[in-house]
């Protein structure tokens, strides 16, 4: 049987030049970084080594970058330690209502404490209007966090436009690029945000690490305390080489970036018209064209996705019904009800996410198994039997 | 040139077997444990599979287990979750002088929020006296925290007879074991604690992959939230290969505490021995009996031990003047300052911890090496000429 993995967006292998660069970091140079004997010095020069490929990577200084453990360590840092440290004249933070819950849950969390926040719609393909963002901006606005593009739909918000506002305000701008990096290019300037998360495995780095970058001056409380690592900014010894890992990976992304944009958006075109040659009822989710080259996220009437999912895993393909974070929780997509999407429709959801190794074979394969797929369990939908009614009564 | 490592308190290298068991989650078995598909499903495995060893390592239940990314995300988790999930009757809490600065850290930041700490001394042998955790108890006390074993001075502190008083009180207890973990027993039955970190990479597994142990039906509130990952309570797609790692870490370390108890006591004695033999005015930190088997405290007059650990480095043998986690911020350790010891002699001080993998040799070949170091510094050394003139003119 044949292995198709569409679910990049969920995690992608460790490239094999980024294990390469890992496996001395185990068991030969495994020093704790802040030793100053040799074995320790060697590990901190690897550390620091991959803090500058990671900053170089999003056009920033190697001083801007604390590696974490994930992107969601990455957001509950960005959004906790800025609004904390940020908060002696005022205590309004913005958010997108399509934000990852890594983002929603510690505002919630900050509203608890006396923190209040607005949160913004977006249109119906997922797009925060800048306007919205200056009206929403207050004497009392602290900090502004839209993602730089949703991980479900996939469409890329304009973060050059709304930091234009926020510079001009004066407040505080972070990005989840989270599904960004590695995907599309990423330049903290070029964004003009003062903050940025980012996860290795999202782009064929390790799982185990990821960064925040902090624009210099701006002030951040850390969240794991108690070390002196990461410039006092977050304790814990550091993964030295996940670590490694991430910058490497960061290293292969800026040079490929443009290539992984070309060729995962070639196949994604592909795989969506050959959906939509063989299969009627079905949605393309997110913006048509400001949209992550590799992201396919489409829904159909009268299906479950899950019984899609599973179906196509006996095929050997891999895919999502949303975000994998919380695919098990089985609750539909905060995302799809912000864009307005039919709670009926929503449940027959796929997100399937292309990579560097995706070829044309497996998009004609994916096509071809998922068509009878979505067939079959319409058929089975007492729902779909009164449309062919209505159709075949209107046909007559 | 022959190289001793002797800061295994800093950080293990990772054991080949624990390595092995790591490398096929990189890129093979790559999944994201969230999703439902045979790749996310064998990688769900593999981390349910290191839950129930972790567990079984330190007679919890698999349930029981939530893994972090370091013994200091542990030990925030531990401090900040369990107090802000049980505040809402009283927040006092009760903490010992001697505690890693990632339970001292926490602790001062929840004091800035309404809550307050009563810091424990200990004696001179770096003890905690349960008598005195007794009479801190108010009504108002909701959390103890002491840790298991101090990681500089190695001194064992009375969990038992503790947990005995937190119980009969209704106040939970947590253990920071992140020194213990793999060098001497750890059961959290046998302890009595409700919660209580360990740490891989200082055991053999690698780093990136801890744990907190947390008593079922004990509340705690996530540090880092917005995802389903770990039952709710931390949020983050899971490092499964060093997840994979520190089960196995932990097995290895279940069938041979005992062996690395005897072992690395046995040479440790030796170590003392040897330099006691060799160099006078030398004091031996730390409990004489209840302390790490593989742990040698020691502390020089009339020496710098930053001079002493580079020239050590020079021969090949590493060592550390304390604590990794503070040593390149170069203040004294704040648990000499506890336990009484003078400014001047605590300058003078070498954190030697030994591993499963040192033998004999490497022990003479360090107290060789160590006495001349010693020797030199002193004659350089203003006050330490004073000394010598001062015992010349008492012996004419």
């Amino acid at each position: 049987m044949k292995n198709v993995y569409l679910d990049h967006a969920a995690t992608t292998p460790v490239h094999p030049k980024v294990l390469e660069a890992m496996l001395p970091y185990f068991s030969g140079k495994f020093g704790n970084p802040s030793n100053l004997h040799d074995i320790g010095r060697e590990a901190k020069n690897a550390v620091e080594e991959a803090r500058s490929k990671t900053a170089a990577f999003i056009g920033a200084k190697p001083g801007e970058i604390y590696f974490t453990s994930s992107g969601a360590e990455s957001n509950n840092f960005a959004i906790k330690g800025l609004a904390l440290a940020n908060s002696q004249k005022s205590k309004h933070i913005i958010v997108s209502q399509i934000e990852h819950f890594s983002i929603l849950h510690p505002v919630k969390t900050l509203e608890k404490s006396g923190f209040t926040v607005t949160y913004l719609p977006t249109d119906k393909l997922g797009m925060v209007d800048p306007d919205d963002v200056a009206k929403a901006i207050t004497k009392e606005t602290i900090l502004v966090s839209i993602m730089h593009a949703n991980n479900e739909i996939g469409t890329i918000e304009p973060i050059e436009a709304i930091s234009k506002i926020t510079r001009e305000k004066g407040v505080l701008f972070h990005t989840d690029a989270v599904a960004t990096a590695g995907w599309i290019p990423v330049n903290v300037d070029a964004l003009g945000v003062d903050a940025l998360s980012l996860s290795g495995h999202q782009f064929y780095g390790p799982k185990g690490a990821a960064a925040l970058y902090v624009r210099k001056g701006v002030r951040i409380k850390p969240q794991i305390e108690g070390g002196i690592q990461e410039d006092g900014r977050r304790a814990g010894t550091e993964n030295v080489p996940a670590i490694v890992g991430l910058g490497t990976a960061a290293e292969l992304a800026a040079a490929e970036v443009m290539h992984r944009m070309q060729h995962t958006s070639q196949l994604r075109d592909k795989l969506q018209k050959g959906l939509q040659g063989r299969i009627e009822d079905m949605i393309v989710n997110g913006h048509p064209e400001r949209r992550l080259p590799h992201n396919l996220y489409v829904s159909f009437w009268y299906v479950e996705g899950e019984s899609m999912l599973l179906f196509l895993n006996m095929e050997g393909v891999s895919v999502s019904s949303g975000s994998a974070c919380t695919s098990r929780s089985l609750k539909s997509s905060h995302v799809l009800t912000c864009i307005g999407t039919d709670a009926a429709v929503a449940n027959g959801t796929l997100l399937m996410t292309l990579g560097t190794g995706t070829n044309a074979d497996d998009i004609d394969y994916v096509i071809e198994k998922l068509s009878p797929i979505v067939q079959r369990l319409r058929e089975m939908s007492p729902l779909y039997e009164d449309v062919i009614k209505k159709k075949k009564a209107a046909a007559r």
